[in-house]
């Protein structure tokens, strides 16, 4: 029998798992000195948990678990006979695996709220399923790798979100990138000016679509949702708002002079832009984009994005403001701010850049020069782990260019040579592979130099 | 609506996160050092790669996903009416979670293997679901924590092991345990001896209880599965073999003087003991107890199994080694040995040590003292952040003792406190929340008191 893998699932080979811990890591050191605590959730929830949650749309990509045992006994001869699934499925499956981190992270915080500190800070970097269609780059079982702050409304958290893109997005080795900041407010601000506020909805999809169909197919998709030609020329002047920080904020003033909503969502912008202005990075372009609609149901106040600058490649980082992360469980007063690095993109565009490059580590093969050997070899491979330092005794006695490709096929920098009459000599030769180099040592200065390592 | 969870699941709150994690990174941090590569694979895995790999036991614990969209479109309106859940459930099912890591190894290493270095030395910490009965201590989502070497027979990596044990579950902090080692071919070899060679499964299952029964319990069983009274005598005798390491080897000489397998069990068995007798920590004890029958069906060569001297459980620390790892997928040669730690075992041990004890990090809470100092309280934030040191500023202005167990809660170390005398007068106050000492620092030095951090 052959195996295979479910499709939209993969097997990670030793390299690619240390280039994706490598930005797991990344990220997670920043969230953790920005205050954030790592918790953990069960990928299994219960499909009372996540029913309901993302949309007719998402309810269908849930992957739904048979219950155990005899899973067909809630079910009549009638009901299984009608062979209809809305009333069968929940009949036979309890369970499902989670679709994000966001809907565990509100039943976490009402399950746990009586031992969590709030403001909550917490991180999760874990797998979640979706039953899409599996495409290049798309997954059914992926990453996500959320952060989030519970229970204050505060804007030095918005502020937050921006310095984390800022400062992992550059650690990974980013030059050049714009983090898009936004405030819902002001997009339901300028419908309310543009007299469409009742259309808020088609409004926000048509805009959303700029990036991929330009300005003249949001204009054919306006003109077929009723909107009025005054309202597509308002629609046009707003989507031309361009400029720096300052200059977007001051067309918008003028704009939302006389608008409640849109002012309070300018005051909450410009209390965020006050306290991030003097913090961002050389090569960040912090840029006001009041078009950005992302989450468009679920966002209430900032909204982020962030795209490298020149990779042809949508965003690879976002987030937002919510009222209340726990409405749907019944509990009140729960806002929040949260963002996520889209961790799949982010490893595509590192990978392209380190494409054929080996990654040596200072590590060491103990060469093997035949079994009555193997003792010292041994023994001397125990030595260097002692010392903190990854090294393997190779197995068998094969000619030495296989031991040295074996090496370097693992990224192991130093092959120790220990023949006969090195180990009668107290000798120990080291070649470093990346170079060729040789070098040969007695055991004080050996000690040194894989100290000095 | 109030969330539940699923049984057998459960939320990891951040300190019992932390405690979960430094155990993982230890037991990766040596098996790095022992040269061992992590992968990883999903976990979801077609059924056909999971049936019939864990008995009929372990078929019926398995997680079966219902396939997406009408699932039932495979059934004709008689095979669904029968209710058979045997020709039902493969219809409607296609994918499953994994039950362990070792399964998907196989597959991992059939699939991979032209990319793969040989031996190949992989670990992998993960997660693993089981549909079993939950009970205190046994979830049905766990993790496993793996290492295995696959694609040698050379007794070195069987050393490998047991030092893997002895480094990691000395650096967790545990100061006296025992290594338990011995080699299956032991056990054949003296049921030949013994003369019940034809009834060895009944045999290893007793005396596989002889921790629970006593030895009076697998006597009585052993009578009530034929075994003759001299036969019982003589497993009498072999239960009672005891000493230290060269003790009970010479005893096993003895006894399979003129039997083949088990003198080449004894060989295998002396010449990972040569390997690794100078190298055990102090505190550490290796005990050959030829009795240890785990995994019966499965290992081939080499068992381990480590307990904590004084602890009142199980082993935390259990492997072996096999003849061919990827027989059922039809690959050929592919010996192997491997361990595996039972995090949740260590868990426990450790968590009853620390019991009550706050792990203090070297973190700064800056306290709120009123929004108009927001600006520099949040720069200053920044400029620790800046130099790798975890801080955050409390995000309103709510009585310093509430900021104070903000702190405590959260194991932060240090309070700045940053009031309108300290802003004016360029001066930064750090509390120790644990000592509850208090100095006042000027720019420059309180520099070189966040470096020394």
């Amino acid at each position: 029998m052959k195996p295979s893998l479910p499709s939209g699932t993969r097997d990670y080979l030793p390299k690619e798992i240390e280039l994706r811990d490598y930005i797991f890591s990344t990220i997670a050191k920043h969230y953790q000195l920005f205050g954030f605590s790592k918790i953990e959730t069960p990928a299994l929830e219960n499909l009372s948990v996540l029913n309901n949650k993302y949309g007719d749309e998402g309810d269908k990509l849930l992957f739904r678990i048979l219950n155990s045992g005899d899973y067909l006994n809630k079910l009549s001869d009638e009901e299984l006979a009608t062979k209809d699934l809305k009333s069968i499925t929940p009949k036979i499956s309890d369970r499902g695996l989670r679709y994000d981190l966001t809907v565990p992270l509100a039943r976490y915080v009402v399950m746990n709220r009586n031992e969590l500190e709030f403001p909550f800070k917490r991180y999760h970097i874990d797998r979640v399923w979706r039953a899409d269609r599996p495409q290049k780059g798309r997954y059914r079982e992926f990453y996500q790798c959320d952060a989030d702050v519970i229970g204050s409304d505060n804007m030095i958290y918005d502020a937050d979100c921006i310095l984390l893109f800022d400062r992992v997005i550059k650690d990974l080795g980013f030059l050049n990138f714009t983090i898009h900041f936004s405030n819902r407010k002001i997009l339901s601000g300028l419908a309310e000016e543009g007299g469409f506020a009742d259309r808020f909805q088609d409004f926000a999809i048509a805009i959303d679509k700029l990036d991929k169909i330009g300005e003249q197919g949001v204009i054919a998709e306006l003109g077929s949702k009723s909107f009025t030609e005054s309202e597509i020329h308002y629609i046009q002047n707003i989507i031309k708002i361009d400029g720096d920080v300052s200059e977007v904020i001051a067309q918008l003033e003028k704009l939302l002079e006389t608008n409640q909503v849109g002012i309070k969502g300018l005051a909450e912008l410009k209390e965020v832009v006050q306290l991030v202005q003097n913090q961002l990075s050389e090569g960040v372009t912090l840029k006001i984009n009041p078009m950005l609609a992302r989450g468009l149901d679920y966002y209430t106040s900032s909204i982020f994005e962030v795209t490298i600058d020149d990779a042809q490649m949508g965003s690879v980082a976002s987030g937002g403001r919510y009222d209340n992360l726990t409405e749907s469980f019944g509990v009140k007063d729960m806002p929040g701010v949260g963002i996520s690095f889209g961790a799949d993109r982010l490893y595509d565009l590192i990978k392209a850049k380190q494409e054929n490059t080996i990654n040596y580590k200072n590590a060491i093969l103990v060469a093997n020069f035949g079994t009555h050997l193997s003792s010292d070899a041994f023994a001397t491979t125990q030595m260097i782990r002692n010392l903190g330092i990854h090294s393997e005794y190779y197995p068998s006695n094969t000619k030495l260019a296989k031991q040295f490709t074996y090496a370097e096929k693992k990224g192991i920098r130093y092959l120790l040579m220990l023949g006969d009459d090195e180990v009668r000599n107290g000798i120990f030769t080291i070649k470093n592979i990346e170079t060729g180099d040789q070098t040969s040592y007695h055991q004080d200065t050996f000690i040194n130099f894989l100290q000095n390592l």
